[in-house]
Protein backbone atom coordinates (compact mmCIF):
# COMPACT_ATOMS: atom_id res chain seq x y z
CA UNK A 1 0.00 0.00 0.00
CA UNK A 2 1.89 3.45 -1.07
CA UNK A 3 0.26 6.70 0.51
CA UNK A 4 0.18 9.10 -2.85
CA UNK A 5 1.21 12.16 -0.52
CA UNK A 6 5.42 12.52 -1.10
CA UNK A 7 7.47 12.31 1.61
CA UNK A 8 9.12 15.41 3.10
CA UNK A 9 11.11 13.91 5.91
CA UNK A 10 11.78 10.62 8.07
CA UNK A 11 11.12 10.23 11.68
CA UNK A 12 13.09 7.15 13.04
CA UNK A 13 12.44 4.65 15.69
CA UNK A 14 16.18 4.17 17.74
CA UNK A 15 16.07 1.86 20.07
CA UNK A 16 16.02 -1.40 18.17
CA UNK A 17 15.48 0.00 14.72
CA UNK A 18 18.73 1.96 14.09
CA UNK A 19 20.39 -0.05 17.04
CA UNK A 20 20.78 -2.85 18.64
CA UNK A 21 19.91 -2.47 22.87
CA UNK A 22 20.27 -5.88 23.53
CA UNK A 23 23.86 -6.71 22.14
CA UNK A 24 25.15 -3.82 23.64
CA UNK A 25 23.44 -3.76 27.22
CA UNK A 26 24.50 -7.23 27.31
CA UNK A 27 28.38 -6.13 26.50
CA UNK A 28 28.15 -3.37 29.25
CA UNK A 29 26.75 -5.77 31.46
CA UNK A 30 28.44 -8.91 31.77
CA UNK A 31 32.39 -7.23 33.23
CA UNK A 32 30.36 -5.67 36.08
CA UNK A 33 28.19 -8.83 37.15
CA UNK A 34 31.31 -10.84 36.86
CA UNK A 35 32.85 -8.30 39.12
CA UNK A 36 30.03 -8.57 41.58
CA UNK A 37 30.38 -12.05 41.74
CA UNK A 38 27.17 -13.39 40.02
CA UNK A 39 28.14 -15.21 36.68
CA UNK A 40 24.51 -16.75 37.11
CA UNK A 41 23.12 -14.01 35.56
CA UNK A 42 22.58 -14.30 32.19
CA UNK A 43 23.89 -10.84 30.49
CA UNK A 44 21.26 -10.66 27.62
CA UNK A 45 18.36 -11.84 30.50
CA UNK A 46 19.38 -8.92 31.93
CA UNK A 47 19.22 -6.95 29.30
CA UNK A 48 15.49 -8.33 28.36
CA UNK A 49 14.64 -7.74 31.87
CA UNK A 50 15.68 -4.13 32.18
CA UNK A 51 13.77 -3.55 28.20
CA UNK A 52 11.09 -5.46 29.88
CA UNK A 53 10.66 -2.53 32.72
CA UNK A 54 10.40 0.62 30.10
CA UNK A 55 6.39 0.19 29.06
CA UNK A 56 5.28 0.39 32.48
CA UNK A 57 7.69 3.08 33.58
CA UNK A 58 6.99 5.35 30.62
CA UNK A 59 3.08 4.48 31.05
CA UNK A 60 3.20 6.09 34.66
CA UNK A 61 4.47 9.62 32.37
CA UNK A 62 1.71 8.61 29.59
CA UNK A 63 -0.91 8.44 31.86
CA UNK A 64 -0.25 11.78 33.89
CA UNK A 65 0.38 10.22 37.29
CA UNK A 66 4.17 11.41 37.07
CA UNK A 67 5.32 14.64 36.05
CA UNK A 68 7.67 14.30 32.57
CA UNK A 69 11.13 12.94 33.50
CA UNK A 70 13.52 12.05 30.98
CA UNK A 71 14.18 8.36 29.82
CA UNK A 72 17.64 8.35 31.54
CA UNK A 73 15.92 9.07 34.50
CA UNK A 74 13.43 5.83 33.94
CA UNK A 75 16.23 3.69 32.96
CA UNK A 76 18.27 4.14 36.20
CA UNK A 77 15.44 3.66 38.18
CA UNK A 78 14.29 0.50 36.33
CA UNK A 79 17.95 -0.58 36.72
CA UNK A 80 18.21 -0.47 40.27
CA UNK A 81 14.45 -2.28 40.37
CA UNK A 82 16.49 -5.11 38.67
CA UNK A 83 19.12 -5.65 40.47
CA UNK A 84 17.13 -5.69 43.90
CA UNK A 85 15.27 -8.88 42.07
CA UNK A 86 18.16 -10.41 41.04
CA UNK A 87 19.00 -9.31 45.44
CA UNK A 88 21.86 -7.33 44.60
CA UNK A 89 21.54 -3.95 46.70
CA UNK A 90 22.27 -1.14 44.09
CA UNK A 91 24.42 0.86 47.09
CA UNK A 92 26.27 -2.23 46.88
CA UNK A 93 27.61 -1.40 43.08
CA UNK A 94 28.40 1.86 43.71
CA UNK A 95 27.21 5.49 42.56
CA UNK A 96 29.91 5.35 39.60
CA UNK A 97 28.86 2.16 38.05
CA UNK A 98 25.44 2.83 38.31
CA UNK A 99 25.23 5.71 36.53
CA UNK A 100 27.64 4.01 33.74
CA UNK A 101 25.90 1.53 33.25
CA UNK A 102 22.34 3.43 32.86
CA UNK A 103 24.89 5.33 30.25
CA UNK A 104 25.26 1.64 28.49
CA UNK A 105 22.02 2.90 26.47
CA UNK A 106 24.19 5.49 25.03
CA UNK A 107 26.55 3.19 23.76
CA UNK A 108 24.18 0.74 21.83
CA UNK A 109 25.61 -0.22 18.26
CA UNK A 110 24.10 0.11 15.20
CA UNK A 111 23.08 -2.46 13.18
CA UNK A 112 25.08 -3.20 9.99
CA UNK A 113 22.90 -1.22 7.58
CA UNK A 114 21.99 1.47 9.86
CA UNK A 115 24.72 4.05 9.11
CA UNK A 116 24.98 3.36 4.99
CA UNK A 117 21.51 3.37 4.70
CA UNK A 118 20.68 6.67 6.98
CA UNK A 119 23.46 8.11 5.15
CA UNK A 120 21.56 7.55 1.59
CA UNK A 121 18.04 8.49 2.83
CA UNK A 122 20.03 11.72 4.13
CA UNK A 123 20.74 12.82 0.56
CA UNK A 124 17.04 12.79 -0.44
CA UNK A 125 15.31 13.12 2.75
CA UNK A 126 15.77 15.07 6.31
CA UNK A 127 16.15 12.52 9.25
CA UNK A 128 15.17 13.31 12.55
CA UNK A 129 15.02 10.93 15.80
CA UNK A 130 11.16 10.26 17.24
CA UNK A 131 12.72 8.23 19.99
CA UNK A 132 11.62 7.70 23.59
CA UNK A 133 15.44 8.28 24.42
CA UNK A 134 16.98 12.02 25.32
CA UNK A 135 18.38 14.44 23.83
CA UNK A 136 22.37 13.68 25.72
CA UNK A 137 21.36 10.18 25.07
CA UNK A 138 20.57 9.85 21.33
CA UNK A 139 23.57 12.84 20.98
CA UNK A 140 26.23 10.44 22.47
CA UNK A 141 24.53 7.15 20.58
CA UNK A 142 24.85 9.36 17.21
CA UNK A 143 28.97 10.85 18.17
CA UNK A 144 29.31 7.50 18.98
CA UNK A 145 28.11 5.14 16.09
CA UNK A 146 28.26 7.19 13.31
CA UNK A 147 24.71 8.14 12.80
CA UNK A 148 24.06 11.27 10.70
CA UNK A 149 20.86 13.13 11.76
CA UNK A 150 19.51 16.28 11.50
CA UNK A 151 18.07 16.50 14.22
CA UNK A 152 17.41 15.18 17.46
CA UNK A 153 13.57 15.70 18.53
CA UNK A 154 11.71 12.91 19.96
CA UNK A 155 9.88 12.52 23.76
CA UNK A 156 12.29 15.05 25.35
CA UNK A 157 11.55 18.13 22.67
CA UNK A 158 7.86 16.93 22.49
CA UNK A 159 7.08 16.13 26.06
CA UNK A 160 5.06 13.18 25.19
CA UNK A 161 6.32 9.69 25.19
CA UNK A 162 5.54 7.28 21.80
CA UNK A 163 2.55 6.15 21.46
CA UNK A 164 0.53 9.00 22.84
CA UNK A 165 -0.91 11.19 19.37
CA UNK A 166 1.37 14.20 20.09
CA UNK A 167 4.66 12.62 20.26
CA UNK A 168 3.90 12.39 16.12
CA UNK A 169 2.26 15.31 15.77
CA UNK A 170 4.01 17.71 17.63
CA UNK A 171 7.16 16.09 15.67
CA UNK A 172 5.74 16.75 12.23
CA UNK A 173 4.76 20.43 13.24
CA UNK A 174 8.01 21.61 14.02
CA UNK A 175 9.29 20.11 11.05
CA UNK A 176 6.74 22.65 9.23
CA UNK A 177 5.16 19.27 7.88
CA UNK A 178 1.49 17.72 8.17
CA UNK A 179 1.27 15.05 9.44
CA UNK A 180 0.90 12.98 6.03
CA UNK A 181 3.75 14.49 4.59
CA UNK A 182 6.26 12.48 7.53
CA UNK A 183 7.34 8.98 7.63
CA UNK A 184 7.59 7.34 10.63
CA UNK A 185 10.57 4.41 10.22
CA UNK A 186 10.02 1.79 12.95
CA UNK A 187 10.38 -2.09 13.79
CA UNK A 188 7.45 -2.10 16.14
CA UNK A 189 4.17 -2.78 14.74
CA UNK A 190 2.51 -0.85 17.74
CA UNK A 191 4.56 2.24 16.70
CA UNK A 192 3.54 2.49 13.20
CA UNK A 193 -0.51 1.92 14.10
CA UNK A 194 -0.27 5.03 16.65
CA UNK A 195 1.72 6.83 13.71
CA UNK A 196 -0.81 5.77 11.09
CA UNK A 197 -3.31 7.06 13.50
CA UNK A 198 -1.76 10.64 13.90
CA UNK A 199 -2.05 10.63 9.86
CA UNK A 200 1.53 9.65 9.38
CA UNK A 201 2.84 7.63 6.33
CA UNK A 202 4.57 4.23 7.24
CA UNK A 203 8.24 2.23 7.10
CA UNK A 204 8.57 -0.97 8.95
CA UNK A 205 11.66 -2.46 8.83
CA UNK A 206 12.32 -6.63 10.43
CA UNK A 207 14.82 -6.72 13.08
CA UNK A 208 14.09 -10.33 13.67
CA UNK A 209 17.52 -10.07 16.37
CA UNK A 210 15.93 -7.43 18.03
CA UNK A 211 15.03 -10.17 21.01
CA UNK A 212 17.83 -12.36 20.09
CA UNK A 213 15.68 -14.30 18.13
CA UNK A 214 12.57 -14.92 19.26
CA UNK A 215 8.91 -13.12 18.16
CA UNK A 216 8.49 -9.55 19.34
CA UNK A 217 6.07 -8.51 21.77
CA UNK A 218 3.68 -6.64 19.35
CA UNK A 219 3.96 -9.44 16.59
CA UNK A 220 0.51 -9.32 16.29
CA UNK A 221 -0.38 -6.06 15.67
CA UNK A 222 0.88 -6.05 12.30
CA UNK A 223 -0.61 -4.28 9.21
CA UNK A 224 0.12 -3.90 5.51
CA UNK A 225 2.74 -0.76 6.35
CA UNK A 226 2.91 1.63 3.23
CA UNK A 227 6.96 0.65 2.93
CA UNK A 228 8.04 -2.99 4.59
CA UNK A 229 11.88 -4.07 4.55
CA UNK A 230 14.22 -5.82 6.35
CA UNK A 231 17.16 -3.03 6.35
CA UNK A 232 17.82 0.50 5.51
CA UNK A 233 19.71 -0.07 2.94
CA UNK A 234 16.47 -1.19 1.39
CA UNK A 235 14.36 1.44 2.17
CA UNK A 236 16.79 3.63 0.75
CA UNK A 237 16.65 1.24 -2.51
CA UNK A 238 13.32 2.04 -2.54
CA UNK A 239 13.03 5.78 -1.36
CA UNK A 240 15.58 7.28 -3.19
CA UNK A 241 14.50 6.15 -6.52
CA UNK B 1 40.78 35.08 30.19
CA UNK B 2 40.27 31.72 30.65
CA UNK B 3 38.05 29.80 32.22
CA UNK B 4 39.98 26.59 34.21
CA UNK B 5 36.40 24.13 33.68
CA UNK B 6 37.34 22.07 30.46
CA UNK B 7 34.65 22.50 27.96
CA UNK B 8 31.98 19.81 27.08
CA UNK B 9 30.48 21.02 24.53
CA UNK B 10 29.92 23.62 21.87
CA UNK B 11 25.97 25.92 21.63
CA UNK B 12 26.37 28.76 18.50
CA UNK B 13 24.25 31.42 18.33
CA UNK B 14 23.58 31.42 14.14
CA UNK B 15 22.46 34.65 12.61
CA UNK B 16 25.21 37.12 12.50
CA UNK B 17 27.76 34.41 14.26
CA UNK B 18 27.87 31.28 11.18
CA UNK B 19 25.64 32.97 8.32
CA UNK B 20 25.46 36.20 6.66
CA UNK B 21 21.49 37.40 7.29
CA UNK B 22 21.94 40.73 5.33
CA UNK B 23 23.11 39.72 2.42
CA UNK B 24 20.81 36.87 1.87
CA UNK B 25 17.85 38.38 3.05
CA UNK B 26 18.96 41.24 0.55
CA UNK B 27 19.91 38.97 -2.24
CA UNK B 28 16.15 37.19 -2.32
CA UNK B 29 14.48 40.88 -1.44
CA UNK B 30 15.31 42.41 -4.43
CA UNK B 31 13.41 40.75 -7.02
CA UNK B 32 11.03 41.07 -5.01
CA UNK B 33 11.06 44.52 -4.57
CA UNK B 34 11.45 45.01 -8.50
CA UNK B 35 8.88 42.67 -9.37
CA UNK B 36 6.70 45.85 -6.92
CA UNK B 37 8.17 47.85 -8.80
CA UNK B 38 9.91 49.86 -5.93
CA UNK B 39 13.34 49.64 -7.25
CA UNK B 40 13.39 52.90 -5.14
CA UNK B 41 14.32 50.55 -1.75
CA UNK B 42 17.52 49.32 -0.95
CA UNK B 43 17.34 45.38 -0.68
CA UNK B 44 19.84 46.13 2.11
CA UNK B 45 17.94 48.19 4.51
CA UNK B 46 15.16 46.39 3.80
CA UNK B 47 16.92 43.49 5.32
CA UNK B 48 18.12 46.03 8.44
CA UNK B 49 14.51 47.02 8.85
CA UNK B 50 13.13 43.37 9.08
CA UNK B 51 16.16 42.78 11.59
CA UNK B 52 15.55 45.73 13.54
CA UNK B 53 12.01 44.41 14.13
CA UNK B 54 13.50 40.92 16.04
CA UNK B 55 14.20 42.23 19.42
CA UNK B 56 10.82 44.42 19.93
CA UNK B 57 8.90 40.79 18.60
CA UNK B 58 10.73 38.61 20.91
CA UNK B 59 10.56 40.92 23.62
CA UNK B 60 6.82 40.51 23.38
CA UNK B 61 7.48 36.61 24.18
CA UNK B 62 10.04 36.67 26.76
CA UNK B 63 7.64 39.30 28.72
CA UNK B 64 5.42 36.42 28.63
CA UNK B 65 2.27 39.08 27.01
CA UNK B 66 2.18 36.67 24.58
CA UNK B 67 2.27 32.94 24.36
CA UNK B 68 5.67 31.14 22.71
CA UNK B 69 5.17 31.23 19.28
CA UNK B 70 8.10 29.94 16.61
CA UNK B 71 10.11 32.26 15.13
CA UNK B 72 8.66 31.98 11.40
CA UNK B 73 5.74 33.34 12.84
CA UNK B 74 7.21 36.65 14.50
CA UNK B 75 9.20 36.86 11.07
CA UNK B 76 6.32 37.00 9.27
CA UNK B 77 4.67 39.58 11.18
CA UNK B 78 7.31 42.03 11.02
CA UNK B 79 7.80 41.25 7.38
CA UNK B 80 3.77 42.79 7.09
CA UNK B 81 5.06 45.33 9.48
CA UNK B 82 7.64 46.79 7.09
CA UNK B 83 5.75 46.37 3.97
CA UNK B 84 2.95 48.51 5.29
CA UNK B 85 6.00 51.14 6.24
CA UNK B 86 6.94 51.05 2.63
CA UNK B 87 3.48 51.50 2.07
CA UNK B 88 3.22 48.25 0.29
CA UNK B 89 -0.24 46.76 1.25
CA UNK B 90 0.99 42.56 2.11
CA UNK B 91 -2.32 41.24 0.09
CA UNK B 92 -0.99 42.65 -2.81
CA UNK B 93 2.33 41.31 -2.70
CA UNK B 94 0.51 37.71 -2.30
CA UNK B 95 0.54 34.83 0.13
CA UNK B 96 2.90 32.93 -1.57
CA UNK B 97 5.63 35.02 -2.19
CA UNK B 98 5.14 36.30 1.48
CA UNK B 99 5.93 32.63 2.92
CA UNK B 100 8.38 32.72 0.65
CA UNK B 101 9.93 35.67 1.79
CA UNK B 102 10.06 34.82 5.33
CA UNK B 103 11.56 31.62 4.32
CA UNK B 104 14.54 33.65 2.98
CA UNK B 105 15.69 33.51 6.82
CA UNK B 106 15.61 29.48 5.96
CA UNK B 107 18.43 30.24 3.34
CA UNK B 108 21.10 32.26 4.49
CA UNK B 109 24.73 31.60 3.27
CA UNK B 110 27.43 30.97 6.07
CA UNK B 111 30.31 33.25 6.24
CA UNK B 112 33.57 31.54 4.18
CA UNK B 113 34.85 30.00 7.32
CA UNK B 114 31.63 28.20 9.22
CA UNK B 115 31.41 25.13 7.15
CA UNK B 116 35.36 24.37 7.98
CA UNK B 117 35.42 25.49 11.45
CA UNK B 118 32.34 23.66 12.69
CA UNK B 119 33.53 20.21 10.50
CA UNK B 120 36.52 20.70 12.61
CA UNK B 121 35.47 21.85 16.22
CA UNK B 122 32.65 18.87 15.84
CA UNK B 123 35.78 16.09 15.74
CA UNK B 124 36.21 17.09 19.30
CA UNK B 125 33.25 18.31 20.53
CA UNK B 126 29.43 18.16 20.10
CA UNK B 127 28.22 21.04 18.32
CA UNK B 128 24.56 22.24 18.78
CA UNK B 129 22.40 25.24 17.71
CA UNK B 130 21.60 27.68 20.31
CA UNK B 131 19.59 29.89 18.11
CA UNK B 132 16.03 31.93 18.45
CA UNK B 133 15.39 30.31 14.91
CA UNK B 134 12.94 27.38 14.86
CA UNK B 135 13.80 23.79 14.07
CA UNK B 136 12.51 24.02 10.74
CA UNK B 137 14.46 26.98 9.98
CA UNK B 138 17.76 26.11 11.19
CA UNK B 139 17.30 22.19 10.01
CA UNK B 140 16.72 23.95 6.07
CA UNK B 141 19.42 26.19 6.91
CA UNK B 142 21.76 23.16 7.80
CA UNK B 143 20.73 21.36 4.66
CA UNK B 144 21.29 23.60 2.47
CA UNK B 145 24.52 25.24 4.17
CA UNK B 146 26.11 21.92 5.02
CA UNK B 147 26.44 22.60 8.85
CA UNK B 148 27.07 19.51 10.56
CA UNK B 149 25.09 20.35 13.77
CA UNK B 150 25.13 17.48 16.16
CA UNK B 151 22.00 18.63 17.06
CA UNK B 152 19.40 21.97 17.31
CA UNK B 153 18.63 23.12 20.23
CA UNK B 154 17.52 26.60 20.90
CA UNK B 155 14.32 28.55 21.60
CA UNK B 156 11.62 26.00 20.53
CA UNK B 157 12.72 23.24 22.15
CA UNK B 158 13.77 25.17 25.71
CA UNK B 159 10.74 27.33 25.24
CA UNK B 160 12.80 30.34 26.18
CA UNK B 161 13.68 33.05 23.59
CA UNK B 162 17.66 34.15 24.88
CA UNK B 163 18.86 36.47 26.44
CA UNK B 164 16.58 34.69 29.28
CA UNK B 165 18.92 32.87 31.59
CA UNK B 166 16.42 29.79 30.62
CA UNK B 167 17.40 29.68 27.04
CA UNK B 168 20.98 28.73 28.18
CA UNK B 169 20.50 26.22 31.17
CA UNK B 170 17.85 24.41 29.64
CA UNK B 171 20.48 23.82 26.59
CA UNK B 172 22.65 22.67 29.14
CA UNK B 173 20.41 20.60 31.02
CA UNK B 174 19.62 18.83 28.06
CA UNK B 175 22.81 17.75 27.20
CA UNK B 176 23.46 16.69 31.00
CA UNK B 177 26.10 19.13 31.24
CA UNK B 178 26.49 21.88 34.11
CA UNK B 179 26.41 25.06 32.56
CA UNK B 180 30.11 25.71 33.04
CA UNK B 181 30.82 22.78 30.94
CA UNK B 182 29.03 24.50 27.93
CA UNK B 183 30.66 27.21 25.61
CA UNK B 184 28.55 30.05 23.79
CA UNK B 185 30.50 30.69 20.98
CA UNK B 186 28.72 34.10 19.33
CA UNK B 187 29.14 37.53 17.71
CA UNK B 188 27.33 39.44 19.91
CA UNK B 189 28.55 40.63 23.26
CA UNK B 190 24.94 41.17 24.46
CA UNK B 191 24.45 37.30 24.07
CA UNK B 192 27.61 36.25 25.58
CA UNK B 193 27.28 38.16 28.64
CA UNK B 194 23.84 36.94 29.37
CA UNK B 195 25.37 33.51 28.80
CA UNK B 196 28.14 34.34 31.02
CA UNK B 197 25.66 35.65 33.95
CA UNK B 198 24.23 31.82 33.54
CA UNK B 199 27.43 30.26 33.99
CA UNK B 200 28.80 29.44 30.85
CA UNK B 201 31.89 29.77 29.13
CA UNK B 202 31.81 32.00 26.51
CA UNK B 203 33.94 32.51 23.04
CA UNK B 204 33.45 35.79 20.75
CA UNK B 205 33.91 35.82 17.20
CA UNK B 206 34.15 38.90 15.09
CA UNK B 207 31.71 39.78 11.98
CA UNK B 208 32.74 42.99 11.05
CA UNK B 209 30.42 42.67 8.12
CA UNK B 210 27.49 41.54 9.81
CA UNK B 211 26.06 45.18 9.90
CA UNK B 212 27.40 45.78 5.87
CA UNK B 213 30.67 47.58 8.46
CA UNK B 214 28.45 49.65 10.65
CA UNK B 215 29.18 49.10 14.42
CA UNK B 216 27.10 46.01 16.18
CA UNK B 217 24.33 47.60 18.21
CA UNK B 218 25.68 45.80 21.38
CA UNK B 219 29.54 47.09 20.68
CA UNK B 220 29.35 48.93 23.80
CA UNK B 221 28.62 45.71 26.01
CA UNK B 222 31.91 44.01 25.05
CA UNK B 223 33.70 42.66 27.93
CA UNK B 224 37.11 39.87 28.25
CA UNK B 225 35.19 36.60 26.81
CA UNK B 226 37.34 33.52 27.47
CA UNK B 227 38.14 33.16 23.97
CA UNK B 228 38.14 35.98 21.33
CA UNK B 229 38.66 35.03 17.41
CA UNK B 230 37.85 36.60 14.04
CA UNK B 231 36.27 33.13 12.50
CA UNK B 232 35.39 29.87 13.30
CA UNK B 233 38.31 27.97 11.54
CA UNK B 234 40.25 30.20 14.37
CA UNK B 235 38.15 28.99 17.09
CA UNK B 236 39.14 25.47 16.24
CA UNK B 237 43.10 26.54 16.26
CA UNK B 238 42.68 27.11 19.12
CA UNK B 239 40.31 24.77 21.43
CA UNK B 240 41.46 21.66 19.36
CA UNK B 241 45.06 22.14 19.75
Amino acid sequence: MQNSVPIKALAFDVFGTVVDWRSGIARDVAPILARLGRPDIDPHAFADGWRKRYQPALEEVRSGRRPFVILDTLHRESLEDLLRQYDIEPAAVGEETLTDLTHAWHRLDPWPDSVEGLTRLKARFPIVTLSNGNIALMLDMARRAGLPWDAILGAEVSHAYKPLPESYLATARMLGLAPSELCLVAAHHSDLAAARAAGLQTAYVARPLEYGGRPAPDADAAQDWDHEVDSLTRLADELCR
